[in-house]
């Protein structure tokens, strides 16, 4: 696989795993001179998505070594190609999942193109040049500005970063299914309260629900509850609890990236409640059929979202003040952050100050 | 638990298992008088249901013994009770594998009263009055006319028992995915060519929709398309079949109850399909997350069906013709019917002979 392409001219100061340990070194490489669809953009943060530490270790057999994760970017554009009208020079910007899709298929032409089979990833694609893609771990990218959106100027850059993937993976599917406070309140389950899970207590909330966060740990319940505002707690590990809460549930969402059996969590719909899955774990759940059966319960998956409701999320979490509650790191202690993350401690998300004064690049 | 009351006054010949061998003897027992709301039935047809098999053999942990299996049951009214006003004696009848639900609740208010979470079933439940349900492997039942369906005169008795459960469990995820041929016609897939599937193939051509058979046996492929009308067929083992597949169904029916991977099953399916599970495997399905979460797929349940859906759907049986595909047995032969069914051996259902001359009983 060709890393680069004679048009990858720039060089670029970033950070990359070389191999399954997963340890994140300087790296230098090159990117694609800005064409007349891109955009250039300095970044100035990046989150840090389990979905990196699962490329950084190769924990899904997929990755392309050397790999530059990152898809949380935010950063400020300096400089736009001839056929980009949307952004100019100066603005604040954000690139999340999604670098390129065929944009001609019935998903992109409907705003889906997180599920166009093109799609091309921020990391470990292959874009149309045939160049392997690098993410944000890096002190500038070149990005398609069709694959870009706007960070509103009420939200700071660095807790913003999040919102690119986690943020809108949680928000996707309260917008699938009926959830953004047009409709009637719901009682809403949030399963893991990590990166993923502590934004969607706060969509949840903002958008009228009635909030139970479902957790192995009990010493997030008055987290939960007294910052984040969720209504009720339940932990999961307690079969009292689990039973006294069966069938109260309209709509849960499961951000739990470890394996786990889904039947328990199931037991807590109502019949005819919907599970969706954001945690991809690398291991197949366990689906016992009966809880789906008796409660004729769906459990559906759900990938990051599309450009436009990108967007639309950034735009809400503007007017609602929302954003990810982070730790800022800077980039020499990459290393640290993800291995404090494998452990589940922080709260709630690493944001990496990639323009900060510490870095050594 | 008490096995019958002082109500208990009518003498039955029936067939049950009594230990995990799941061998099924003959049995006399008692049923209750026929009360102000039931009816009395001749029992001339049950259905061997995979559920029985499972049950006999307490599989899933929760027999009864002993256990008079069957719950598709065909037959003639033989005495009303005073508030009956629904049947009279002589009528062609049917009974499921629902034998009372609270009557009160949402579910039941609104005709879903298989998810009343007080439901009784037809055999292996306990009944209002303490005393533990007997199933249709048996000369007579005493039912709740609220739980008893009318056969349509076109349809033959024996050929109809199996819908009162594998029919109506097809049946029902048609209606609830809007697939009874009003909506335009879609792509269907049915996982499994059994006692459930085959009917579902049925189901799927009289509603005007493309059916895919998807099945581990090569050999089923002419029956599949020649005799029950399916469209397409691709046998799961042979990868190649399977990918070329990918991405073109609309909604899967899943009637296998031999526990199996759903991941590649779910490739089938286009973005925001469903899959329907129906076979209730005892051990848990592998779902793998990433072909849910990128073709944000659905992985949903359904059990048996609802008294008013299936009159419903006996109904439409009687309009389109629609039976199941029988092999008729003597009551003495139902071990042998059970150790074929649990080797797949029938095409696609066996029907016990109840009212038969052979019956030594």
């Amino acid at each position: 696989m060709a890393q680069e392409t004679p048009y990858h001219t720039q060089t670029v100061s970033g950070w990359a795993a070389h191999d399954s340990s997963g340890k994140i070194e300087p790296f230098i490489f090159k990117r694609r001179e800005n064409g007349p669809n891109d955009v250039t953009i300095k970044i100035l943060y990046c989150g840090i998505c389990h979905s990196d530490l699962h490329f950084a270790k190769n924990d899904w057999g997929i990755t392309m070594y050397p790999v530059v994760p990152g898809h949380e970017i935010t950063g400020v554009i300096v400089k736009v190609g001839n056929n980009v009208t949307k952004f100019k020079v100066g603005d604040r910007a954000g690139v999340g999942c999604l670098a390129a899709s065929c944009l001609e298929c019935d998903f992109c032409l409907n705003s889906e193109e997180n599920y166009c089979d093109k799609i091309q990833f921020t990391y470990n694609g292959i874009f149309w040049d045939g160049s392997v893609t690098y993410g944000g771990y890096s002190k500038m990218i070149v990005a398609d500005h069709r694959f870009v959106v706007r960070i509103p100027d009420a939200l700071p850059m660095d807790a913003a970063a999040p919102l690119l993937c986690g943020g809108v993976t949680v928000f996707s599917p309260f917008k699938d299914h009926n959830l953004l406070g047009s409709g009637p309140p719901r009682k809403v389950g949030v399963v893991g309260l990590g990166g993923l899970g502590h934004v969607a207590v706060k969509f949840g909330k903002a958008f009228g629900h009635h909030v139970t966060v479902i957790s192995t740990s009990p010493s997030k319940e008055a987290e939960a509850k007294q910052r984040l505002g969720a209504d009720d707690f339940i932990v999961s590990t307690e079969a009292d609890q689990m039973n006294a809460a069966k069938r109260r549930l309209d709509f849960i969402l499961d951000t739990v990236s470890a394996k786990h059996s889904l039947g328990p969590i199931l037991e807590l719909l109502k019949v005819n409640g919907t599970l969706v899955t954001v945690g991809a774990p690398e291991r197949p759940f366990e689906l016992p059929a009966f809880p789906l059966i008796f409660g004729k319960r769906a459990v559906k998956g759900s990938m990051t979202g599309a450009i436009r409701e990108t967007q639309e999320m950034m735009d809400l979490c503007g007017e609602h003040n929302i954003t990810c509650d982070i730790e800022v790191v800077t980039p020499d202690k990459i290393n640290d952050a993800m291995n404090r993350l494998a452990r589940n401690d922080v709260r709630y998300r690493f944001v990496i100050d990639i323009a900060g004064k510490t870095s050594n690049l």
